[in-house]
């Protein structure tokens, strides 16, 4: 059965993003350390468009964690980040050809036509929830999974409802002593953790949790 | 050279104590739930004299995480817990014979004579602060590692000081949702860290880190 992913870099205090994130630093002070394990990997620059990069331990993590996904669901700031938003219906962070390649939901309270892209991405807002998001997602899906991208609030939604079936943490070995912490909020959710797998690599180690409900 | 090794156990978001912890729940709500991988393990039980128990991957993390040390730090409320202390000099939660076998030095503001126990336990009581609980700690410890037994408080101080040179998280697949966060108040510490091992084992991953200052 399709599953619904939730894939983040976290920080070892657990951290998904740094404190004061702006329009110029989404990821907040500090933030852009999360992701450091990726950004030199071939296997994270190609299907960015870049060509080089290393090959290491994390790759076949990475690689896994994009392959068989039918869809994506995200929050509105990691969309188009806080702020902006409101100020004009822009076209988010992603640039022209956005490194989904798939269709990708946005879990918003404003209502706004789908944003077409090149290269598979075809952003689709949706007003009514989590529920009403996963189950567009399962419908383009085709039985694949579908990858939860975050931010933090909208996987905490997800979790809080019990609806996410596997969640992997890509620690990275700092801490940013602020900023916004993925499983906070999430009193009563009664979730079931078990490892299923852990590896450690340059700069990372990943921890993969099915979560029973 | 001998170094200080802090060992601890800790919940999926980051808790070594739950919400409330009081004299007869120490641990907190929920607490229990860090150690319950430990407290079945053979390696665990044999030196708490009971019989019994289970060998699985955390039995050589465990065998390893008490092997080569000299000595043991604690802060007060590890030894003690909060508020008795105060009423009556008492003799902590740790029994006639407890499962250190080996010095412990308990930083505190209260000044005590030290407190001798069976097994080769002796509590000794440090008032002026953390360098000089390491600077005897080591003196007796005869060229061993001396462990950092917790609580959060003295393992921030200790982290804050740059003076912790490994770090292992026992982390247990639970949230506890509130409580007593290990790796919190660390602002400006400048860690580096490097994960240089990870094991999963049953209700538990095992992180190990490397400190840098």
């Amino acid at each position: 059965m399709a599953k619904l992913r939730l894939d983040i870099s976290i920080s070892l205090d657990g951290y998904v993003a740094g404190p004061n994130p702006s329009e110029e630093n989404p990821l907040g002070i500090g933030g852009e350390q999360l992701h450091e394990w990726a950004l030199g990997l071939e296997a994270w620059r190609k299907p960015h468009g870049l060509e080089g990069g290393e090959v290491n331990r994390s790759t076949g993590v990475m690689e896994e964690s994009q392959a068989n996904l039918g869809a994506t669901v995200m929050g509105r700031n990691m969309f188009g980040g806080e702020g902006s938003w409101d100020a004009k219906p822009w076209d988010g962070w992603w640039g022209d050809e956005p490194p989904f390649h798939m269709p990708v939901f946005v879990l918003t309270h404003h209502d706004r036509e789908p944003l077409v892209k090149s290269g598979g991405t075809t952003f689709t807002f949706v007003t009514d929830g989590i529920e009403s998001a996963l189950a567009q997602a399962e419908e383009v899906a085709g039985g694949k999974d579908i990858a939860l991208a975050g931010g933090a609030d909208v996987a905490q939604q997800f979790l809080r409802a019990g609806l996410v079936d596997e969640m992997q943490l890509h620690v990275a070995p700092v801490l940013l002593g602020g900023g916004t912490r993925l499983l906070d909020n999430l009193e009563g959710a009664n979730l079931e953790f078990e490892c299923i797998r852990v590896i450690a690599a340059p700069g990372v180690t990943h921890l993969e949790y099915r979560i029973a409900k």
